[in-house]
């Protein structure tokens, strides 16, 4: 062995007992009652629990968008992970017009290899759909790219895929093992409010939220699901806000289709009542949070299991930027940030009861690497799995503040939310890369990860 | 008195008895068990039943549509629709870019008010929707045009409203006491299958079913009922005629909302089958008859309630303009008759027992009246309303066939349909317009009429 | 002619219009624009409704109970019944053990027969089910008693039906063209409550409610529309006052099941707050009042033609009877008086915007006629009906009080309670039952009906 | 190490991997890529499959019923289990009048303890609920049988629990941390309908079936589900065999309550045709099987989760003994064999792509640990869980017969069922148990389990 854990508790999506845990090769070589130790490292996990890494299916890092780039870098975003509990980081990679897939996939790629701090993998945006994409299709899955997405609103930005193109991309992913997931509201509608409030003088960030309410995600996420049930296609559909679009998803989960729906941690925390603070372009994102309904409606839905995953659409811009908005909420960039607090505050929410930790562990790790095709890496803590784990502290008071954060953003939207318990340290393929609140990893350590989904 | 009805059963949407019927003015003057004789016109129907004429919510009469004009003129079309016991008739009114309401349906009144043989309505097609056209809904509405549509289909033709229109005129309408109708199908969806068969030579009528199936039209249908439901605004669905929208319907009248979904006779009677035929073309119509299990959906909803209108969407075209599309389906001109047959169907039907007289009366005549605001005048047969009659015989056997209809078409989708009881004599307020097979009215009669819905 | 009723705006379950009526030998006769006058009585009801009598489907006469006899005589309860604008009351008749069902009617017709001051029917309760009994079931129908009733409660006073009883009664009424209703509410619930309540000394009136609170009526009411649907059987449920069975009961509908749901009006003005009130236990019936949540359903029921029909229940007794129960609530005899207040209150209602006057009437009048099978005389004001008219002042303010009200019981529930318009005359069959607050009829003037169920 | 499996592939409810599992003193103590040989005993399990033991949740061995004694004593029923790869089995211990619960479980461990092969645990059956029964729940869960079960039916039997009975151990259980277990079926239509048919003289196995179809069973679970919904009581429904009933639990597992459904291969595999067979008494258990449809809704509820776990409801009667019901199915003992087919049969359909290998651990095995309080010891494969494991071929071929059962019976309804896959040993805490189609364990092995279930 390399290293070994012990004395910990094991918590995996199904199972929690107490073992030791044997690492070498950043794999899992032994889970048992005691280890044998011949003086390889050893972490002692007495009082602790062992996890597997978070996986964040949902990020943006150093995007270009509304005028700028989003402002964690690779490496600033994937270190802010790491020392969140998060191993594996699914960027999107937004094609540009005339690129293929894998070009566009490698591209970002190259970007991202020299920076990453934990693995990653890409979701490739697909803004520009010709018949030569649609039969590019199995060559990316093949490439172990199995997962694309599509944009149901930016009409105006030329990324919205309309149904027709919707459709397509479902059919086609059917056919070839691929997934896609879909940024689900109504373009129209924001349009329409959004040039009635500026017309009326209404400028505020909580205009943001009306041009945006409950009904205009819904609509697209009924439609979506519509669409993917009469093609018999799986659908993903990321950053789920809203209470009749959860409705919506568990109708079809119940009638056996497989459609799986995202939410993120600020739409379990935070309300719409956000955009009425003094500081509300801070929390501006799209789709914006919700009322209390759509708030209680998703945590039945982590229960029920009609969430499939918890991601955190990490796309933060820093302050300044926000502000190019303080008198036009049309002038913000969307986005907040949530790396590094996914994991913390889902495994909080466990701690406190809310939820167990096998369910925060399966919505935040296992479902995400089986629906998005890397569980023969990532997910659980058996053998022969990649040793992404995390050591998590379930006495440890905790207040999230910008300055105990890890990435490059000049504030947080989570400042003084208060959690118990938190990690301690996370390993990524046996290597420390976060301890005591510290980031010990390295840029370029993350590998990009090969996928395919099983069906 | 000016005309007295003897001996005959009445049959109105509520009640069934047997009473004379006695009319002054134009006018119901009197009801009695028996009505004395001082010298008027009498009509025996003994062994009849007396019905309220039909209303006719849905017809495109003399109507410029794929580069030619449908094939009754208001003249043919009214005459016809008088033959079969509809007293009332809806018709479009398009539109022109930069036109306003009232000036659409004045247009539009010019043309047929010189030619129409029973009593007419218009509902005015926002095509072109401005500020100003939104401004001036309160007025139209004072005017006496209280109900609008709006095509979710038609993109490439311009005819198009999105959802920010569609919600707009929602929005609208609910503020002003007007109903907005919709054409709900998917055009997006229309164009890329539309498209995918052609480009593999599938051009029979067949595919004109095949590119716009049951799920593309439940689609938009569940679209229109999303806004309306979200906006708590009114919405009538022109020509339903799929399972799916039949149950977001049903579901949304459960919940309280005034939604109405209107169906066609072709819908009730024949299946997406007749595009196999080597007429089928004669049958291409949008939104095309679909499978077995909606037409009986539509059945079920007709006794639930949850169909509240029939109405034709009478447009059809001469036979030589259908052959345009003999060997491509999108060549052939959309639409179909049913003018003459909506009330005999249904008639037939109830005299069959698969539905109550009563309720055919109530769909045909009583729900058109009072949805879009005429049941001052039509509707029932009581005390007051205009003396729009249909005296029918349930023992008549009747076969229809082009020569016994009056519509100037070269031929008919209903053809070789066996009916069970069939209108012998119409009144158009008081007056005789068809009487044992032959038209008697004359064009001109039929008077423009002012409708106000209330709420 | 015989009476006129002249200048009235006539309103049924479906239409409402301007004219006279014309009455001969206790029928209407004639509706005109102005029906001429040679001599005969007038009626001048200009400014005023003029409504079909309303049917009570349900009262307890003279009915020995709980150690007694319902408070109000047949005599009684018919005049009180023509003072509330009632123009037909149907009574249980109670089958004694070994007695048969046309028996147990004749038998109750005796007593009632000369005392009825409006026209009556019977519901025979089976309570003693044997094969000769469900041998008679034909017989029955044919005499023109085609609805019976049976408990699912009252398990220790002998009169509950159990599940094998139930169905067989459904099962047979559907094979003879009869209709069965059902008290529903669990006896083993209410007995394990009542007994713990009693041992813990919780005895005054609000332990009526809460041994037998909302989900103990839900749970027969599911019960018995299983059997009926399960059977494919028509069932009636008697008294609905819960939100849960509401909701079943409209499944059952949407299903295309032939369901009826009663409501009285208790249910829709009182909710279980008032066992709490000193004179609480003058309110104890079976099933109790309930909360908000159920009064809310059921008048949305009411809206969406899920209730059929109101009833009263009408069963009161005397305030020293009520007495009896004054320290434990088991005491005292269940029942409520409401037979006067049905009609005046549900147009009340409707004169105050909640439902439309045609809904009023249809609930009241034409449904019970036809769920009942006295359509033929009963529930309309067209030619041929009995004159069973109300005449109704829509401005007329009215208070109930004890002393305006006709039954034989010395105080009313409804005391205090405040309507908008009244009815100021009742005419039953042409002759006039109640004038300006007085009854003007007499004892014996009511006759049995019989009836034929269509289906 | 006592004993190493190594080079298998271990499934879970949740992962799927390879690697060796060491066993020490009958628990799990390592599992790793390669566990280090220092001359344990090995088993080979390359090309096998490494699985959790079963839990047989469900049995009557040695049960007095019907006139006789189950046919499998508690060595032979146990033997089997092992053999067919269960090592935990609930069985049930009926209370006798008079009886404590601790008193009954310790009565029928004294039968079970020397004859039991693998470890047991016992369901009380409440048959006489007095309040001292009540009041002696809390010292039974604390003693560690914290499982209660009751039955709707046997009314006449006197073993029926009525609705007062069933609400008031639904409210202890809650109360005390205990779950109720229910028999679901209806005994007055059960009666009535046999009454019936025994009349008409129809008294073939089919009757049977017909006496207690679909419908009967489906009102006992809504009514169960019902209560345990209305008290917010944990509930577990056994044998479920219909597809209403599984509707009603998906619904309220829906709403959130905690609701269990189990149900029992032979409604997996066959229908209610099995009764048209001449050896159709053989088939007669209660319920009996049902139609397509219920089967269908089963294996859906499998894929959906709303059937929680499978048992085998195992209670077979000699032939000889089936032969009493020849000429009347109601002579028949009811109950058939199923303890050494379950894990058989559920693995192969696994292993025929019907449902997951997880999907087949996780109902066999995971969820019976955790709903009934064992899973800290059973359930897993997982360091410090007992050593219950099977080791099964995948490849072999294996055609059911009653020469390689190993209970006591002289024939087998499984007969000629062929399965893909079969276990080829089974571990009891570590100790070979079944090997190559022999059973190698010993009586009095099997332990009893006290239990606690979490919540």
């Amino acid at each position: 062995m390399d290293l070994i854990i012990k004395n910990g508790v094991i918590i995996t999506a199904k199972d929690t007992y107490k073992a030791d845990i044997g690492i070498k090769n950043g794999k899992i070589a032994a889970i048992g009652k005691e280890i044998e130790d011949s003086g390889e490292d050893i972490i002692d996990a007495e009082g602790k629990y062992v996890l597997p890494g978070a996986i964040d299916a949902h990020t943006h890092l150093e995007m270009p968008f509304g005028g700028t780039i989003s402002a964690d870098s690779y490496e600033a975003g994937t270190r802010a992970a790491a020392c969140g509990g998060t191993t594996t980081v699914f960027d999107f990679a937004l094609q540009q017009k005339g690129h293929g897939i894998i070009q566009t996939a490698r591209e970002r790629d190259e970007i991202c290899a020299p920076q990453a701090c934990v693995d990653y993998a890409f979701h490739v945006v697909i803004s520009d759909l010709r018949p030569e994409i649609l039969d590019e299709f199995q060559a990316a899955v093949d490439y172990g790219l199995p997962s694309f997405k599509v944009y149901m609103v930016y009409k105006k930005e030329g990324l919205m895929a309309d149904d027709g193109v919707l459709c397509q991309v479902l059919e086609k992913s059917k056919e070839t093992g691929a997934l896609i997931s879909v940024h689900a509201e109504n373009p129209d509608l924001i349009d329409i409010r959004t040039e009635k409030y500026l017309k009326e003088g209404k400028t505020s960030a909580w205009y943001h939220y009306m041009s945006r309410p409950e009904f205009v995600e819904a609509e697209a996420d009924k439609r979506a699901i519509h669409w993917a049930k009469s093609l018999n296609a799986p659908l993903y559909i990321v950053h789920l806000a809203n209470k009749e679009g959860m409705e919506e998803v568990k109708k079809a989960k119940d009638e056996g289709y497989e459609i799986y729906a995202e939410t993120c941690p600020q739409y379990l925390y935070f309300t719409s009542e956000v955009y009425k603070r003094e500081d509300g372009r801070n929390f501006v994102c799209s789709p914006p949070m919700k009322g209390k309904e759509s708030l209680d409606a998703l945590w039945k839905g982590i229960k029920t299991g009609d969430i499939s995953t918890i991601a955190t659409d990490h796309c933060p811009f820093q302050s300044s930027e926000k502000d190019w908005g303080k008198d036009d909420f049309t002038k913000i960039p969307n986005g907040c940030m949530g790396i590094e607090n996914m994991y913390p505050y889902m495994l909080s929410e466990a701690n406190k009861g809310r939820i167990s930790f096998n369910k925060a562990v399966e919505v935040c790790s296992a479902n995400p690497a089986k629906i998005f095709g890397c569980d023969n890496q990532k997910g659980s803590i058996v053998i022969g799995k990649d040793a992404d784990i995390v050591i998590y502290d379930p006495k440890k008071e905790f207040t999230i503040s910008k300055d105990n954060m890890h990435s490059d953003v000049d504030y947080t939207i989570w400042e003084g939310v208060k959690l118990k318990g938190y990690p301690v340290m996370t390993l990524s393929r046996g290597k420390l890369v976060f301890k005591d609140g510290e980031f010990v990893g390295k840029p370029g350590w993350g590998k990009f990860l090969k996928r395919k989904i099983k069906r």
